[in-house]
């Protein structure tokens, strides 16, 4: 294990580019010079971090030499651009776009879950999407111990997910619709899609672009990184994954209402309850009789996954339900990315 | 089929009793004298129907001496004190309230889906609940040809639901939220509960009461009154019905994402929505390029049910999935009470 590192994030300006910096000092990873990089029209722009004000330069190949560890950020297309860069000249890259995660050399990586796969690294490591990330976290416990068979979302998706400036459009929406004023839409639900609609007091069944299928890019995603993730293989059979995701008027933390088959009949709703209730990260939430439950407003902040509403479907006895939040910009990115740099540094892999 | 009907409307000054006074305009039940019930609260106050002003009277066992129709919506004790009141002065009541629901003397009806149990009322007649009505409404042409085999449903549910007084805590929070102020809860998630959510950018899995089983009330009313209206018995075993609803902060428009899993192998996703696109009171907004798909926002003050988003789950042949929206206030209570009642009249039951 080497003494320091120098560490760059790619990405440093944004809503998760603030996260990463805040979890990289709280984390045991030690840092002995950050590098942040950013667009161009983010360069010269002072951040603190720690006891020291750093300087966001403009993010170019040349940025990358010398840095042990990249920690990325900044969009799909800025990571398939610049992270092979990054590699050429030696550093190790964590990154949270959907740029490489469907490579089958590239380990996609959920902290706690499949940790082991990091050893066949071949320079960077993928981050899963914020949705996956909190339904993984919460199954595994599950799928170890009694296999799974089948696995049914819909998610409640905050407005985060998509960005600082989808965030802002959410809140002057909000705004002008208590003010009886015309909401105005020029982001969500994608950026750069044909139409724009308004988030605030309104559902968005949309989150990324179609495929052919009619499924989104973001289904899409659920359901191809969750077999990655569980079974190692992005088209595994054996587990079936559906999702429908929709995009819902919070600021901050991912619901998902989480239907899933086991292959083990002799499950029971008190030990899948006391499963996850051991295992490191997850945050049980489940008292009815108190209304304890998790709720998006409560996990704001917070690096655990929490868990509730489990319980079993009286109709089929191998299937369960239960709604799962977590903070999808600490979870479900920043704790995600630098909890897997963490584990990188433990095992000696940078 | 007489030529004018004396109606009253109970609960006549709420949410839902305002758009059942403009469902019954609408409507072509022909109307002698429309009484205006409610509680002594409100009693006295004016309102205004077509050409006349009618003053809101206390709602009293005597109220319904010479009334024919009771479009009831004024809380569950209230119809269960009174509509047997109504029932034994000669009335026939179109109750939109849970009291009545599961007695298996009582009709429980979504129009164009099981009308003909209507002859076998006895002077009450139950409207289903809101998040009830548009799921039935768009699964019962699929049952009808293929047969159902499964419905597993995770709602979105706008707070309009839970009335009046919770939709305006919902405003008042969203401006607190927005000023950085804290948020004062003291209605939702349910009147009466322990612990009392802001549900402003937020999501709150409880909607009702929690039953002993871990499901709430509302949950629990999704499985049997669907498979009541559509099985004729509230505990059929051939249809399994499981349901996760979460109320969203959302004003008018529930938001469900509906997976189903029919009999019939042949059954295709084109087929399925031409079904449903000839199916009077349906609307089908389905064209993922274009991005046309239902919305809350787009619903609101519709009687129509939208559906969108028809796609098979890829490894289920058996299975698909839908996102139905529709105005909660509309079709999921005025009218569909109306509709019920205009039923009555026109196979002469009143």
């Amino acid at each position: 294990m080497k003494e320091d590192y120098v560490v760059a994030i790619l990405g440093a300006t944004g809503a998760v580019g603030s996260r990463l910096m805040s979890e990289l000092a709280y984390s045991e990873i030690p840092v002995k010079i950050l590098k942040l990089l950013a667009s161009k029209r983010s360069a010269g722009k002072k951040i603190k971090y720690q006891d020291q004000v750093i300087e966001v330069e403009e993010a170019r190949p040349e940025s990358f030499e010398g840095v042990d560890l990249v920690l990325s950020s900044a969009g799909g297309d800025v990571s398939k651009r610049l992270l092979p860069e990054a590699v050429k000249r030696g550093a190790v890259c964590v990154d949270n776009t959907s740029a490489f995660r469907m490579d089958p050399t590239v380990p996609l990586i959920v902290p706690g879950v499949n940790d082991e796969e990091l050893v066949h690294h071949k320079g960077i490591i993928a981050n899963p999407n914020c949705s996956t990330i909190q339904m993984v976290a919460a199954l595994n416990p599950i799928y170890q111990k009694y296999g799974l068979k089948q696995i049914i979302v819909s998610t409640y998706q905050a407005v985060s997910g998509a960005g600082q400036s989808a965030w802002n459009e959410m809140l002057d929406e909000a705004k002008e619709y208590l003010e009886n004023k015309p909401m105005k839409a020029e982001i969500l639900p994608t950026k750069g899609d044909l139409h724009h609609y308004p988030l605030a007091f309104n559902l968005l069944p949309q989150i990324d672009v179609f495929e052919d299928d009619g499924y989104t890019h973001e289904e899409w995603k659920m359901i191809h990184e969750t077999k990655k993730i569980l079974l190692n293989d992005m088209n595994a059979p054996d587990l079936k994954v559906t999702a429908t995701c929709v995009r819902v008027p919070v600021a901050v933390g991912h619901g998902e209402s989480v239907y899933f088959t086991v292959n083990d009949s002799k499950a029971t709703v008190d030990e899948i309850r006391s499963l996850m209730a051991q295992t490191k990260g997850l945050v049980i939430e489940d008292d009815p009789k108190e209304q304890i439950y998790p709720q998006p407003l409560n996990a704001e902040g917070k690096r655990e996954t929490f868990i509730g509403r489990i319980r079993a479907d009286i109709e089929n006895p191998r299937a369960f339900q239960m709604w799962v939040v977590a903070d999808n910009l600490m979870r479900g990115a920043a704790s995600n990315t630098v909890e897997i740099a963490a584990s990188l540094v433990k095992r000696n892999l940078i």
